[in-house]
Protein backbone atom coordinates (compact mmCIF):
# COMPACT_ATOMS: atom_id res chain seq x y z
CA UNK A 1 0.00 0.00 0.00
CA UNK A 2 1.10 3.46 -0.94
CA UNK A 3 2.96 4.71 2.19
CA UNK A 4 0.32 8.12 2.77
CA UNK A 5 -2.56 5.64 2.36
CA UNK A 6 -1.11 3.34 5.07
CA UNK A 7 -4.24 2.28 7.47
CA UNK A 8 -3.64 -0.17 10.27
CA UNK A 9 -6.83 -2.18 10.25
CA UNK A 10 -8.34 -2.64 14.32
CA UNK A 11 -7.89 -6.30 15.46
CA UNK A 12 -9.10 -5.66 19.15
CA UNK A 13 -11.07 -3.62 21.34
CA UNK A 14 -7.97 -1.62 22.21
CA UNK A 15 -7.40 -1.05 18.82
CA UNK A 16 -11.37 0.14 17.85
CA UNK A 17 -11.02 2.65 20.92
CA UNK A 18 -8.09 4.10 19.76
CA UNK A 19 -9.46 4.52 16.57
CA UNK A 20 -12.39 6.05 17.64
CA UNK A 21 -10.85 8.25 19.95
CA UNK A 22 -8.88 9.59 16.83
CA UNK A 23 -11.85 10.15 14.62
CA UNK A 24 -13.43 11.46 17.40
CA UNK A 25 -11.24 14.19 17.56
CA UNK A 26 -10.42 14.41 13.72
CA UNK A 27 -14.74 15.34 13.56
CA UNK A 28 -13.58 18.67 16.10
CA UNK A 29 -10.72 20.24 14.51
CA UNK A 30 -12.45 19.84 11.25
CA UNK A 31 -15.74 21.79 12.77
CA UNK A 32 -12.90 24.05 14.39
CA UNK A 33 -10.52 24.70 11.71
CA UNK A 34 -12.01 23.70 8.43
CA UNK A 35 -9.48 25.05 5.82
CA UNK A 36 -6.92 27.03 7.89
CA UNK A 37 -4.41 24.78 7.45
CA UNK A 38 -1.58 26.69 9.13
CA UNK A 39 -3.71 27.47 12.17
CA UNK A 40 -5.02 23.83 12.49
CA UNK A 41 -1.21 22.50 12.31
CA UNK A 42 -0.02 25.60 14.92
CA UNK A 43 -2.75 24.24 17.52
CA UNK A 44 -2.80 20.74 16.71
CA UNK A 45 1.56 20.59 17.01
CA UNK A 46 1.26 22.12 20.26
CA UNK A 47 -0.70 18.71 21.11
CA UNK A 48 1.19 16.41 19.10
CA UNK A 49 4.22 17.40 21.13
CA UNK A 50 2.59 16.18 24.38
CA UNK A 51 2.53 11.99 23.66
CA UNK A 52 6.40 11.81 23.30
CA UNK A 53 7.30 13.40 26.72
CA UNK A 54 4.72 11.91 28.60
CA UNK A 55 5.41 8.31 27.03
CA UNK A 56 9.07 8.64 27.49
CA UNK A 57 8.71 10.16 30.82
CA UNK A 58 6.78 7.64 32.23
CA UNK A 59 8.78 5.10 30.54
CA UNK A 60 12.00 6.50 32.23
CA UNK A 61 10.36 6.36 35.52
CA UNK A 62 9.91 3.05 35.32
CA UNK A 63 12.63 1.27 33.94
CA UNK A 64 14.43 3.80 36.85
CA UNK A 65 12.37 1.17 39.39
CA UNK A 66 12.72 -2.04 37.74
CA UNK A 67 15.88 -0.91 36.68
CA UNK A 68 14.99 -2.50 33.24
CA UNK A 69 16.62 -1.21 30.26
CA UNK A 70 14.08 0.31 27.68
CA UNK A 71 15.90 -0.96 24.71
CA UNK A 72 15.85 2.22 23.03
CA UNK A 73 12.26 2.71 23.01
CA UNK A 74 12.64 6.10 25.45
CA UNK A 75 14.99 7.78 23.04
CA UNK A 76 12.90 7.10 20.11
CA UNK A 77 9.97 8.72 22.28
CA UNK A 78 11.80 11.93 23.61
CA UNK A 79 12.97 11.83 19.86
CA UNK A 80 9.50 12.25 18.38
CA UNK A 81 8.36 15.09 21.19
CA UNK A 82 11.56 16.88 20.14
CA UNK A 83 10.54 16.57 16.66
CA UNK A 84 6.94 17.77 17.06
CA UNK A 85 8.35 20.98 18.73
CA UNK A 86 9.97 21.32 15.65
CA UNK A 87 6.87 21.10 13.71
CA UNK A 88 5.70 23.66 16.47
CA UNK A 89 8.64 26.44 15.33
CA UNK A 90 8.15 25.89 12.05
CA UNK A 91 4.44 26.88 11.36
CA UNK A 92 4.19 29.24 14.11
CA UNK A 93 6.32 31.23 11.13
CA UNK A 94 3.50 30.91 9.24
CA UNK A 95 0.70 31.31 10.85
CA UNK A 96 0.52 33.08 13.97
CA UNK A 97 -2.10 31.82 16.81
CA UNK A 98 -5.18 34.23 17.29
CA UNK A 99 -6.24 34.37 20.86
CA UNK A 100 -8.69 32.28 20.81
CA UNK A 101 -6.37 29.60 19.38
CA UNK A 102 -3.68 30.51 22.26
CA UNK A 103 -6.29 29.93 24.96
CA UNK A 104 -7.30 26.56 23.47
CA UNK A 105 -3.79 25.58 23.30
CA UNK A 106 -3.29 26.16 26.92
CA UNK A 107 -6.58 24.54 27.73
CA UNK A 108 -5.95 21.90 25.71
CA UNK A 109 -2.45 21.06 26.88
CA UNK A 110 -3.41 20.52 30.17
CA UNK A 111 -6.53 18.43 29.64
CA UNK A 112 -4.61 16.46 27.08
CA UNK A 113 -1.68 15.26 29.56
CA UNK A 114 -3.85 14.11 31.52
CA UNK A 115 -5.92 12.38 29.72
CA UNK A 116 -3.14 10.66 28.02
CA UNK A 117 -1.50 9.86 31.27
CA UNK A 118 -4.23 8.08 32.53
CA UNK A 119 -4.67 6.20 28.93
CA UNK A 120 -0.96 5.28 29.64
CA UNK A 121 -0.82 4.05 33.05
CA UNK A 122 -4.38 2.26 32.20
CA UNK A 123 -2.85 0.64 28.44
CA UNK A 124 0.36 1.54 26.98
CA UNK A 125 -0.95 -0.52 24.34
CA UNK A 126 -3.42 1.90 23.65
CA UNK A 127 -1.85 4.72 24.35
CA UNK A 128 0.54 3.76 21.49
CA UNK A 129 -2.33 2.51 19.07
CA UNK A 130 -3.67 6.17 19.28
CA UNK A 131 -0.78 8.20 18.44
CA UNK A 132 -0.34 5.65 15.33
CA UNK A 133 -4.00 6.67 14.60
CA UNK A 134 -3.37 10.05 15.24
CA UNK A 135 -0.57 10.56 12.62
CA UNK A 136 -2.19 8.71 9.66
CA UNK A 137 -4.93 11.42 10.40
CA UNK A 138 -2.06 13.82 10.16
CA UNK A 139 -0.62 12.63 7.28
CA UNK A 140 -3.96 12.94 5.16
CA UNK A 141 -4.04 16.69 6.61
CA UNK A 142 -0.66 17.24 5.17
CA UNK A 143 -1.65 15.63 2.37
CA UNK A 144 -4.46 17.97 2.24
CA UNK A 145 -2.62 21.31 2.64
CA UNK A 146 -0.09 20.23 -0.10
CA UNK A 147 -2.60 19.61 -2.59
CA UNK A 148 -4.02 22.97 -1.70
CA UNK A 149 -0.43 25.12 -2.00
CA UNK A 150 0.43 23.06 -5.10
CA UNK A 151 -3.31 23.85 -6.99
CA UNK A 152 -2.44 27.35 -6.32
CA UNK A 153 -5.09 27.61 -3.45
CA UNK A 154 -3.36 28.94 -0.52
CA UNK A 155 -0.61 31.14 -1.71
CA UNK A 156 2.99 28.94 -1.37
CA UNK A 157 5.86 31.64 0.08
CA UNK A 158 9.22 31.12 1.16
CA UNK A 159 10.28 28.23 4.04
CA UNK A 160 10.91 29.77 7.52
CA UNK A 161 14.58 29.78 8.01
CA UNK A 162 14.06 27.09 11.47
CA UNK A 163 12.94 25.12 8.57
CA UNK A 164 15.91 25.14 6.48
CA UNK A 165 18.20 24.35 8.88
CA UNK A 166 16.76 21.97 11.08
CA UNK A 167 15.53 19.41 7.91
CA UNK A 168 18.68 20.85 5.86
CA UNK A 169 16.57 22.26 3.21
CA UNK A 170 17.74 23.87 0.00
CA UNK A 171 18.04 27.67 0.34
CA UNK A 172 15.24 28.38 -2.18
CA UNK A 173 12.56 25.92 -0.46
CA UNK A 174 9.14 26.84 -0.20
CA UNK A 175 6.67 26.16 2.29
CA UNK A 176 5.65 22.93 -0.07
CA UNK A 177 8.85 21.48 0.84
CA UNK A 178 8.48 22.01 4.34
CA UNK A 179 4.68 20.54 4.30
CA UNK A 180 6.28 16.96 2.48
CA UNK A 181 8.88 16.54 4.81
CA UNK A 182 7.04 17.28 8.25
CA UNK A 183 4.77 14.66 6.44
CA UNK A 184 7.26 12.24 6.38
CA UNK A 185 7.62 12.59 10.03
CA UNK A 186 4.47 12.50 10.60
CA UNK A 187 4.68 8.89 8.93
CA UNK A 188 7.60 8.18 10.49
CA UNK A 189 5.79 8.75 14.02
CA UNK A 190 2.83 6.44 12.93
CA UNK A 191 4.92 3.70 11.88
CA UNK A 192 7.06 3.44 15.52
CA UNK A 193 3.45 4.09 17.37
CA UNK A 194 1.76 1.56 15.59
CA UNK A 195 5.07 -1.06 16.02
CA UNK A 196 5.09 -0.16 19.95
CA UNK A 197 1.26 -1.06 19.97
CA UNK A 198 1.68 -4.33 18.15
CA UNK A 199 4.85 -5.64 20.00
CA UNK A 200 2.78 -4.60 23.82
CA UNK A 201 -0.02 -6.66 21.98
CA UNK A 202 1.98 -9.65 21.40
CA UNK A 203 3.25 -9.49 24.77
CA UNK A 204 -0.07 -9.39 26.35
CA UNK A 205 -1.11 -12.32 23.84
CA UNK A 206 2.27 -14.09 24.61
CA UNK A 207 1.45 -13.66 28.42
CA UNK A 208 -2.13 -15.11 28.56
CA UNK A 209 -0.74 -18.22 26.31
CA UNK A 210 1.68 -18.59 28.65
CA UNK A 211 -1.03 -18.51 31.55
CA UNK A 212 -3.28 -20.72 29.84
CA UNK A 213 -0.75 -23.08 29.75
CA UNK A 214 0.23 -22.86 33.24
CA UNK A 215 -3.39 -24.42 33.86
CA UNK A 216 -3.19 -27.47 31.45
CA UNK B 1 40.35 25.51 41.09
CA UNK B 2 40.69 21.60 40.77
CA UNK B 3 37.67 20.53 38.83
CA UNK B 4 36.46 17.61 41.57
CA UNK B 5 36.72 20.47 44.10
CA UNK B 6 34.96 22.88 42.36
CA UNK B 7 32.07 24.23 45.04
CA UNK B 8 30.05 27.32 44.09
CA UNK B 9 29.59 29.98 46.75
CA UNK B 10 26.22 30.79 47.71
CA UNK B 11 25.15 33.97 46.75
CA UNK B 12 21.51 34.62 47.82
CA UNK B 13 18.66 32.80 49.50
CA UNK B 14 18.16 30.47 46.58
CA UNK B 15 21.53 29.48 46.78
CA UNK B 16 21.24 28.98 50.66
CA UNK B 17 18.25 27.00 50.69
CA UNK B 18 19.53 25.11 47.39
CA UNK B 19 22.65 24.61 49.66
CA UNK B 20 21.21 23.27 52.92
CA UNK B 21 18.65 20.97 51.21
CA UNK B 22 21.54 19.68 49.56
CA UNK B 23 23.77 19.13 53.01
CA UNK B 24 20.37 17.36 54.43
CA UNK B 25 19.75 14.92 52.21
CA UNK B 26 23.44 14.04 51.72
CA UNK B 27 23.41 13.86 55.69
CA UNK B 28 20.68 11.32 55.22
CA UNK B 29 22.36 9.07 52.92
CA UNK B 30 25.42 9.26 54.53
CA UNK B 31 23.53 7.36 57.91
CA UNK B 32 21.63 5.25 55.66
CA UNK B 33 24.67 3.85 53.63
CA UNK B 34 27.87 4.68 55.61
CA UNK B 35 30.56 3.34 53.42
CA UNK B 36 28.55 0.63 50.79
CA UNK B 37 29.20 3.09 47.92
CA UNK B 38 27.72 0.17 45.27
CA UNK B 39 24.61 0.24 46.72
CA UNK B 40 24.65 4.28 47.81
CA UNK B 41 25.68 4.68 44.16
CA UNK B 42 22.12 2.32 42.87
CA UNK B 43 20.07 3.98 45.19
CA UNK B 44 21.17 7.71 44.39
CA UNK B 45 21.30 7.30 40.74
CA UNK B 46 17.46 6.25 40.58
CA UNK B 47 17.12 9.47 42.41
CA UNK B 48 19.55 11.32 39.79
CA UNK B 49 17.75 10.78 37.08
CA UNK B 50 14.97 12.80 37.97
CA UNK B 51 15.55 16.25 38.11
CA UNK B 52 16.75 16.41 34.63
CA UNK B 53 13.83 14.60 33.28
CA UNK B 54 10.98 16.39 34.97
CA UNK B 55 13.02 19.73 34.01
CA UNK B 56 13.15 19.07 30.95
CA UNK B 57 9.73 17.85 30.57
CA UNK B 58 8.23 21.51 32.32
CA UNK B 59 9.97 22.92 29.90
CA UNK B 60 8.90 21.04 26.97
CA UNK B 61 5.34 22.27 28.02
CA UNK B 62 6.52 25.60 28.50
CA UNK B 63 7.95 26.24 25.12
CA UNK B 64 4.78 24.83 23.34
CA UNK B 65 2.07 26.98 25.44
CA UNK B 66 4.90 30.25 24.91
CA UNK B 67 6.11 28.82 21.26
CA UNK B 68 9.25 29.95 22.31
CA UNK B 69 12.43 28.43 21.17
CA UNK B 70 14.29 26.84 24.38
CA UNK B 71 17.93 27.44 23.41
CA UNK B 72 18.76 23.83 23.68
CA UNK B 73 18.09 23.73 27.31
CA UNK B 74 15.63 20.78 26.52
CA UNK B 75 17.95 18.46 24.81
CA UNK B 76 20.88 18.96 27.69
CA UNK B 77 18.46 18.27 30.35
CA UNK B 78 16.91 15.28 29.06
CA UNK B 79 20.54 13.85 27.99
CA UNK B 80 21.13 14.46 31.62
CA UNK B 81 18.42 11.94 32.39
CA UNK B 82 19.23 9.42 30.21
CA UNK B 83 22.75 9.67 31.34
CA UNK B 84 21.99 9.24 34.70
CA UNK B 85 19.58 6.60 33.83
CA UNK B 86 22.97 4.59 32.33
CA UNK B 87 25.08 5.27 35.63
CA UNK B 88 22.30 3.27 37.39
CA UNK B 89 21.95 0.29 34.85
CA UNK B 90 26.05 0.33 35.25
CA UNK B 91 26.02 -0.08 39.28
CA UNK B 92 23.12 -2.18 38.87
CA UNK B 93 25.66 -4.99 37.69
CA UNK B 94 27.94 -3.70 40.63
CA UNK B 95 25.45 -3.91 43.52
CA UNK B 96 22.30 -5.60 43.64
CA UNK B 97 19.74 -3.83 45.55
CA UNK B 98 18.31 -5.32 49.03
CA UNK B 99 14.39 -5.80 49.28
CA UNK B 100 14.30 -2.34 51.55
CA UNK B 101 16.67 -0.59 48.73
CA UNK B 102 14.05 -1.79 46.36
CA UNK B 103 11.28 -0.14 48.44
CA UNK B 104 13.09 2.91 49.40
CA UNK B 105 13.76 3.51 45.46
CA UNK B 106 9.92 3.34 44.72
CA UNK B 107 9.00 5.57 47.41
CA UNK B 108 11.52 8.56 46.90
CA UNK B 109 11.22 8.29 43.33
CA UNK B 110 7.12 9.32 44.25
CA UNK B 111 8.03 12.14 47.23
CA UNK B 112 11.30 13.44 44.72
CA UNK B 113 8.93 13.81 41.53
CA UNK B 114 6.62 16.28 43.49
CA UNK B 115 9.17 17.80 45.86
CA UNK B 116 11.44 18.75 42.50
CA UNK B 117 8.33 19.24 40.33
CA UNK B 118 6.72 21.93 42.67
CA UNK B 119 10.33 23.21 43.67
CA UNK B 120 10.65 23.83 40.15
CA UNK B 121 7.32 25.58 39.33
CA UNK B 122 8.32 28.14 42.48
CA UNK B 123 11.85 28.62 41.65
CA UNK B 124 13.48 27.06 38.68
CA UNK B 125 16.77 28.96 39.49
CA UNK B 126 16.63 27.28 43.06
CA UNK B 127 15.65 23.76 41.11
CA UNK B 128 18.55 24.13 38.58
CA UNK B 129 21.02 25.08 41.91
CA UNK B 130 20.20 21.94 43.79
CA UNK B 131 20.90 20.03 41.22
CA UNK B 132 24.20 21.78 40.45
CA UNK B 133 25.12 21.13 44.41
CA UNK B 134 23.65 17.37 44.51
CA UNK B 135 26.39 16.96 41.77
CA UNK B 136 29.48 18.18 43.95
CA UNK B 137 28.30 16.04 46.75
CA UNK B 138 28.54 13.10 43.92
CA UNK B 139 32.00 14.61 42.37
CA UNK B 140 32.78 14.26 46.27
CA UNK B 141 31.31 10.69 46.80
CA UNK B 142 32.58 9.30 43.75
CA UNK B 143 36.32 10.14 44.64
CA UNK B 144 35.53 8.32 48.16
CA UNK B 145 34.38 5.59 46.24
CA UNK B 146 37.36 5.62 43.93
CA UNK B 147 40.09 6.22 46.80
CA UNK B 148 38.44 2.85 48.60
CA UNK B 149 38.92 1.04 45.27
CA UNK B 150 42.43 2.35 44.75
CA UNK B 151 43.80 1.43 48.35
CA UNK B 152 42.46 -1.64 47.42
CA UNK B 153 39.89 -1.62 50.49
CA UNK B 154 37.00 -2.13 48.25
CA UNK B 155 38.20 -5.09 46.07
CA UNK B 156 38.24 -3.96 41.92
CA UNK B 157 36.71 -6.12 39.72
CA UNK B 158 36.36 -6.38 35.66
CA UNK B 159 33.80 -3.35 34.45
CA UNK B 160 30.22 -4.39 33.48
CA UNK B 161 29.71 -5.07 29.68
CA UNK B 162 26.67 -2.15 29.62
CA UNK B 163 29.61 0.19 30.95
CA UNK B 164 32.61 -0.42 28.34
CA UNK B 165 29.39 -0.04 25.35
CA UNK B 166 28.76 3.11 26.86
CA UNK B 167 31.81 4.87 27.39
CA UNK B 168 33.84 3.27 24.97
CA UNK B 169 36.41 1.99 27.13
CA UNK B 170 39.18 -0.44 26.55
CA UNK B 171 37.84 -3.95 26.71
CA UNK B 172 39.89 -4.80 30.19
CA UNK B 173 38.54 -2.03 32.33
CA UNK B 174 37.83 -2.33 35.56
CA UNK B 175 35.31 -0.50 38.24
CA UNK B 176 38.01 1.95 38.89
CA UNK B 177 37.94 3.50 35.22
CA UNK B 178 33.79 2.97 35.53
CA UNK B 179 33.83 4.71 38.41
CA UNK B 180 36.18 7.53 36.81
CA UNK B 181 33.86 7.86 33.67
CA UNK B 182 30.70 8.54 35.77
CA UNK B 183 32.70 10.91 37.93
CA UNK B 184 33.14 13.01 35.00
CA UNK B 185 29.68 12.39 33.70
CA UNK B 186 28.27 14.44 37.17
CA UNK B 187 30.97 17.65 37.40
CA UNK B 188 29.72 17.99 33.39
CA UNK B 189 26.00 18.41 35.04
CA UNK B 190 27.16 20.23 38.17
CA UNK B 191 28.60 22.68 35.67
CA UNK B 192 25.69 22.92 33.85
CA UNK B 193 23.10 23.10 36.33
CA UNK B 194 24.83 26.05 38.08
CA UNK B 195 25.51 27.75 35.00
CA UNK B 196 21.98 27.60 34.15
CA UNK B 197 21.10 28.92 37.66
CA UNK B 198 23.52 31.64 36.94
CA UNK B 199 21.51 32.29 34.00
CA UNK B 200 18.03 32.46 35.29
CA UNK B 201 19.66 34.85 38.07
CA UNK B 202 20.76 36.91 35.34
CA UNK B 203 17.65 37.25 34.17
CA UNK B 204 16.29 37.36 36.85
CA UNK B 205 18.28 40.49 38.32
CA UNK B 206 17.59 42.53 34.73
CA UNK B 207 14.05 42.25 35.55
CA UNK B 208 14.06 43.88 38.79
CA UNK B 209 16.80 46.56 36.94
CA UNK B 210 14.14 47.15 34.30
CA UNK B 211 11.37 47.46 36.80
CA UNK B 212 13.34 49.80 38.89
CA UNK B 213 13.77 52.03 36.28
CA UNK B 214 10.72 51.90 34.95
CA UNK B 215 9.32 53.87 38.45
CA UNK B 216 12.70 56.43 37.92
FE1 LIG C 1 3.85 17.13 13.81
FE1 LIG D 1 2.99 13.89 14.64
FE1 LIG E 1 24.90 9.75 38.18
FE1 LIG F 1 24.43 13.13 38.57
Amino acid sequence: MDNLQKHYRPENMSDRVALLFTKLLRLVADIFFKKKYGHRAVVLETVAAVPGMVAGMLMHLKSLRKMEDDKGWIKLLLEEAENERMHLMTFIQVAKPTPLERFIIIAAQLVFIIIYSIIYLVSQRTAHRIVGYFEEEAVFSYTDYLNELESGRIKDQPAPKIAIDYWNLPLHSTLKDVVRVVRDDEAGHRDVNHSFANLLNEKKFNKKEAKSLDFK
